[in-house]
């Protein structure tokens, strides 16, 4: 106590939060995608553009899937029916088509006092929560009911809320247990360490294309036994920052295994629209779990969707939604209640989710332009994967799995041990030492595969896929200039 | 055990989520405002909208501060410079303001990739962090750093955000403890329970015009005392249910109680431009704080500011910014990692920040006319508010404060004995019975008092102060016909 009252003295005086009182949950969390490196790539923008000479002209933010940032384009339908919503005075003019002028009409009547300034229904408003079912039905060929759809700010606050719904509220070897990927995305991990959860990891197999074996899982669960209370499985597919794409029999297995250990599943499917691999195909949890059939397909899930990723990349909008599937009414009201005091989510991310699950039809005034658009963004994110895929495979040291879907590349690179010895010396992962020196001899910005977890004495880190084609091969020359350097200076 | 089995295989079999399962603190979890006489509300329009005869027309939702839902029309220049940025082609169109191309021209290249589509920094876009310290700079005639602002996803999310960074993360004596306001905004009693943290009611004296006295403040925190670890007070002003306006000099003696107490304030001010009584003045905790001096000037204070009140009241963008004052650094830093996970807040939400903190100015081709709206909506809200006082005060078995300010009546009503005596056999609160009658007998919908809190043997209802001036009578005239046939009912 003497010691307590010392530091904080030291720190603040009379300061209620220092670090030493700060949540000691939100102390522990890490969110590398956009950590200490992204925050060094920040300062150093700053001074080139003060003009101070830098061994590089810009900084390439390769850290986040922001796909705007990056040069891509809105899909023009998008942005029209947004400006028409906003700005009605717009719905005489002529130069919207006529399907951007009743879509808004349409979404303007089901506002409170037809104004998306007013406040929606906490999980969204209906016409376009019936819009996503319409459009799960249609991508399952299965029945979708509205009413197990919330929209939400982001994916994120869709997952942190079905989290939240399984934590115990106990502590010791009565908390909830989530199993989750290693590499994952760091959402997860941040996110059980701010809810006090027990993360159980399981690893994805990196030689088979980071695949994801049952008997890995039955591991993994077995370990955590007597420390955890499991509740559920977390998936992400297409797979991030690995860009796997999940077979449907693997996704039965998973079924299964969970079904077996009485395990929810959430199943991240941001990526579902971002497919590029030949003989890859896309598999929703929901359609596979039912298509199994009893006992599973009364199994629990949650699945998750953004308007971020895929092909609108309307990331500042803040769009996404989360089918439940086999939630109790009471359990969803529940849900429901916990929602309601965040009031709901921005209404005009939510006719963004509601444009990529009711896209023009064909024969609509904006179908053609919407096609175009949408293919040839696609076209380009295959290509790029490709591109990018044998281009590291063609380095020395590094070795790179096909970026099958998702927009990551998740190579691993192979460090010398004088590089992990100087890692060592600065308290630094030997990756986040190698991203870095990356950063600041080339402005290249990646996250470090620590960030996400990887099997121990493995080194990867994660680079979108985003960039401009043309950039692509340039960046690509600076990069292994820079890697080749690198493996002189510690061989 | 066995018995938790059996509910369990009841409730729903091989489900993870039951509702003996569920995280205990989301069951426990309550936010009125949205509760159940809303619920039932929404299943009347429902009903009417089927054409179900009601002795009432529609649903007036008077439960909820949702300006445009109640008629309230946009900003124009909000909106045009929204529409602006998201579809910049109509940069070129005449039919807009120059002021409000350049500032959609300035918006965008803030914007990474110069689209509203990418992802801005966690705390929100620079430009708009400096907008928000200018702005308060110049409300308080006192520097304001920008570095201290973080935009956030309504002003809920910001208080959400400060009150997770005050929890000890541990149970039993060592709970955070947060003194809270009765009459509160449930929005700090649900998420207090969320995160487990222990709340320290604090009375407002009805009697005295809903003034807040040091002597009750004493009072909450010594019962407290051997309970929890007190850490905040949490402070609305103008008030939320209760529409009183603090004095400077009762913001002081606040300010002084904290300071003694080592208590963070946390100052919900998002009613700031809501003051309409006569000798009514707004004074920001920061302003006094700052102009009391050392060492009063050092308390840690977080300020939280709405885009969903004040004149634009546009709730569906979800936009709100905090201030820290006294925070250090690395605690500022913790936050900053603690927001990072949930990315940015939804940068047209942002955009509606800045145009609120940074106007059109004065010779401003834009500036005439925004004067001109925001005057009309302030002047016709400070009519209603005394009108509505007014009207309650006519009313026998009725009395009700002053609106001061922010946008809710919050009348005391005086229920006969049998009427508590017939709500208790329902096993309801004798305020929820009577605010359920109301609804179903005339379509109005209002918050319980229970709902925000109100001493033992009070019964109370909240109710906006929003719809149009023109149905105020009307409505208030089918209010007072149920009201005395209810207290004939129960005499």
């Amino acid at each position: 106590m003497g010691d307590q009252q010392l530091i904080s003295a030291e720190h603040g005086g009379t300061k209620v939060l220092t670090m030493e009182t700060v949540n000691p949950s939100v102390v522990k969390m890490e969110y590398a995608v956009l950590g200490p490196i992204f925050t060094r790539a920040l300062e150093l923008e700053k001074e080139l553009a003060e003009g101070k000479a830098m061994p590089f002209k810009a900084i390439l933010k390769g850290n986040i899937g922001d796909c705007h940032a990056t040069g891509q384009t809105p899909i023009t339908f998008v942005r029209q029916v947004i400006a028409l919503c906003t700005y009605p005075q717009l719905l005489e003019n002529p130069m919207f088509p006529e399907d951007a002028k009743q879509r808004a009409k349409g979404i303007l009547a089901a506002c409170s006092g037809r104004s998306v300034g007013s406040y929606s229904a906490s999980p969204g408003i209906d016409v376009f929560q019936k819009d996503v079912a319409a459009y799960i039905s249609q991508r399952d060929g299965l029945p979708c009911n509205y009413s197990n759809i919330f929209l939400c700010t982001g994916a994120t606050e869709g997952i942190r809320t079905i989290l939240k719904l399984l934590m115990t509220g106990k502590s010791g070897s009565e908390k909830a247990g989530i199993m989750i990927p290693v590499p994952q995305y760091p959402l997860y991990s941040a996110t059980l360490t701010e809810y006090n959860a027990y993360p159980i990891p399981y690893y994805l197999d990196e030689e088979n294309g980071w695949s994801l074996e049952v008997s890995e899982l039955d591991r993994a669960l077995t370990a955590a036994k007597g420390r955890c209370i499991p509740r559920a499985i977390c998936v992400i597919n297409p797979g991030n920052p690995t860009g796997q794409v999940l077979s449907k029999t693997n996704i039965e297995n998973i079924i299964r295994f969970a079904h077996k250990e009485r395990l929810m599943i959430l199943a991240d499917e941001v990526y579902q629209h971002n497919v590029y691999a030949k003989g890859s195909q896309f598999f929703s949890f929901k359609k596979v779990l039912m298509e199994m059939g009893p006992p599973f397909s009364s199994n629990q899930l949650a699945s998750f969707m953004s308007t971020s990723k895929g092909f609108m990349g309307e990331c500042g909008f803040r769009g996404g939604y989360c089918e439940m599937a086999n939630f109790q009414d009471d359990v969803q009201k529940c849900l429901l209640k916990s929602i309601s005091v965040k009031l709901c989510p921005p209404v005009l991310g939510q006719i963004v989710v509601s444009i990529l699950t009711n896209p023009p039809q064909d024969g609509d005034p904006s179908f053609v332009k919407f096609q175009n658009e949408k293919s040839t963004i696609f076209s380009i994110l295959a290509e790029k994967a490709r591109l990018i895929t044998d281009l590291f495979n063609s380095i020395e040291g590094i070795s790179c799995n096909e970026v099958q879907g998702a927009m990551y590349a998740f190579p691993r690179i192979y460090l010398p041990d004088k590089a992990i010895v100087a890692a060592r010396k600065l308290n630094q992962t030997p990756d986040f030492f190698y991203c870095s020196q990356l950063l600041e001899e080339t402005g290249i910005c990646t996250v470090p595969g620590s960030g996400f977890g990887q099997k121990e004495g493995t080194y990867h880190f994660r680079i979108t896929i985003l960039p401009p084609l043309e950039d692509i091969r340039q960046i690509m020359g600076l990069f292994k200039d820079f890697h080749l350097r690198f493996l002189d200076k510690f061989k």
